[in-house]
Order: structure tokens, then sequence, then C-alpha cells
């Protein structure tokens, strides 16, 4: 596996983000790529299995973490405990100093709909993958689902404020305000929807 | 725009989706499709730019339902209350007779990555959408943001539930309930998190 230290893999990610942020993700060959930081094509592909994977390579660690929040978290009487364990440990992947990485990362996503699919499909994965941690933990259906998503939901509209022009505070410190907006907005009343039904 | 309704287009439909089933997405041309219900393949790109949007092609009336629901919504305390609003106008676009197809389309769907990631695309465009009619109603971000991925939320889990093997009951029942669940889950206390944030 790559990890995310200084070397190839690197100096290799970051060019390929600035050329994909200038010129397109499309419009970017491996092979200029690797030109740009004085290596080889063959060496790109030692790396990366295709372009894309320069941006999604860390997928697996990234939903790794959360998977592993659900797991450690202490005996509780709430689903939504785990959940907010899991998404403090996903916050380290996320320290501060990849924030303009991400920043940038978001950019080239957002510019392409291949890579936007991608994306969401991972998110789908991580929330498959936490429903299932859950259910590990005697959490039953549809609750399982319902408070994993509801993690996915947190971390997405969390992550694009973490991400916003101008934000300071880390991820987990957002995580957490988020998660109490959400448990406010589903603790108002529903009225009686009587005059809804027509 | 194609409509729901007898011809050519939900013939080549039908049979385009049995056959997605039977060999697979991939492996089925448009030609094969048309002329198993002795049609053209010119016939066939008159109805659908291409294999994909046979299953997709109902997404903008899908996510019209969705806004429609928000935007007509009564004036209300509560916020998911007009996400609830429009979850039941969604779920008149799944009525009874329509649980088959639904099925098979999942099933070919499940089967096919390129399919599940446009598939997540439409549920990612929609929790956009609902959540632009809700800001248009006056509902600030971040809670415009979070009920409307809740929303997205709830009909992707009950909408599991409606194509399950044996459920008999109408989407819309079935959302109600799954609402009531998600907050009973997010109405339970958060205990104090002190112990997990080592």
């Amino acid at each position: 596996m790559v990890r995310w230290e200084p070397g190839a893999s690197d100096r290799l990610r970051k060019a390929a983000l600035e050329l994909y942020a200038a010129r397109g993700f499309e419009q970017t060959t491996a092979a200029e790529i690797a030109a740009s930081v004085g290596l080889t094509e063959r060496t790109f592909f030692r790396h990366f299995a295709d372009k894309r994977e320069v941006i999604f390579n860390g997928a697996a660690e990234f939903e790794g973490g959360f998977i592993e929040g659900v797991r450690d978290a202490p005996e509780s009487e709430s689903v939504l405990e785990v959940v907010s364990a899991a998404l403090a440990m996903a916050a380290r992947f996320f320290p501060d100093e990849r924030r303009e990485f991400s920043r940038l990362r978001q950019t080239i996503i957002d510019d392409n709909a291949s890579l936007r699919e991608r994306e969401q499909l991972k998110m789908t994965t991580l929330a498959t993958g936490i429903a299932e941690a859950l259910r590990d933990r005697g959490v039953t259906e549809p609750h399982a689902s319902l408070a994993a998503q509801s993690g996915v939901t947190v971390f997405t509209v969390s992550f694009h404020q973490w991400i916003a022009e101008g934000e300071t505070r880390p991820l987990g410190e957002i995580e957490a305000d988020i998660m109490g907006e959400l448990r406010s907005l589903t603790r108002a009343p529903l009225p009686n929807r009587g005059d809804s039904s027509r």
C-alpha cells in the first residue's frame, strides 16, 4: 500500500493535483504528471493504478478510520454516540495541514462528473461499512443503516464546512457542532400532518 | 421527454431490463434490445440517449416530485415536516404496481459498478436539490443540507425495504415509519464523551 509520506508517491500526487486543477483531470496524462517531477510514466504506474487512483487511493484508510472508531467506541446507550466516536476518529485523518490539499482535491472532483460519481460511491461504501460495523455491535436494522447514513451526512456537511474559504476550526470540532444541529433538527416536533395529506 | 406510458418506449425499457438482468448490462447492445421487441436500433436511440438512459431517464421526474413536495408543503414549525411532505409526494412516483420493475432495476444496478456510481450521483443531486428548495423556503445552513440529506437517507432505507422480498406495505407507509425511527434514534441522549476522547 502506498503510504502518506514524503517520497515519489507524494511528489507524484502533489504534481498530479496541481496539473488536474490547472488543465483539467481528463486533459492530464500520467506521463505528464511523472515528467513534471522528473520521474517516468513507469514509476507513476508503480505507485498508482491509474490517474483516478491518485485522488482515491486513501479511501481504504479513510473508511478504516471510521470502522475502527465504531469498533472501539465504549459501550453506550446511544448508537449515535458510537457514530460520534467514529466521526472523531475519522477527523484524525484530516489534520489542519491537510486542509489545503483537501480543498484542491475537492475542486478537481467538483469539476468532473466521473470523479464526482466515484466520490459518491466512496461515501456509500463508507455508509455500508459503518452499518455493518454497527450490526456487529448488535445494533439492529433499520437503526444501523439510519445511524450510519446520518454519520456520513454529518461528515459530509462538516467536511464541506472544513474546506470552506476562511474556515479555521478543526474538523472534529465542526463535526461535533453539526451532530448537535442534526439532533436539534430531528428533535423539533412533527406537527399533525392532517392538512398536508391531500 | 419520454413519458411513462404504453408504447415503444415502455416496450424497449421492459425488454432492456430483462436483457440486462439475464445477460448483464455491459453484454447487452441497444440493437439487441430493439430487435427483441421488433424495433430498430434507430428507434431505440430516438427514445434513449444510450443504454444507461433506459435505467435513469425517470431521474428528473423523480427529483421533481421531491422538490415539488418541498415547495408545496404547508408552512410548518419543523423543517423535517417539510421533508416528510416531500417524501410523501415522492412515494406517489412508486405505486405498488411499480414494485417489480423497481426490484429488477435495483438488481441490475447492484451488479454494475458504473450504474451504482450513477445511481449514487442521482441521490446526491436529489439531496442538493432538496437543500436548495429548503433554502428557498428560508431554511438556513447547515439545517437545509442536514434535513435534505436526512430525507434522502429515509428515502433510501425505505426504498430498499419497499423492494425487499415479501414486503407488501406501500412506500409512503414505510417512509413514515423510518422517519419515526430516525427521530427516535437522534432523540436518544448522547452520554458524556469524556472517556472516548483519548
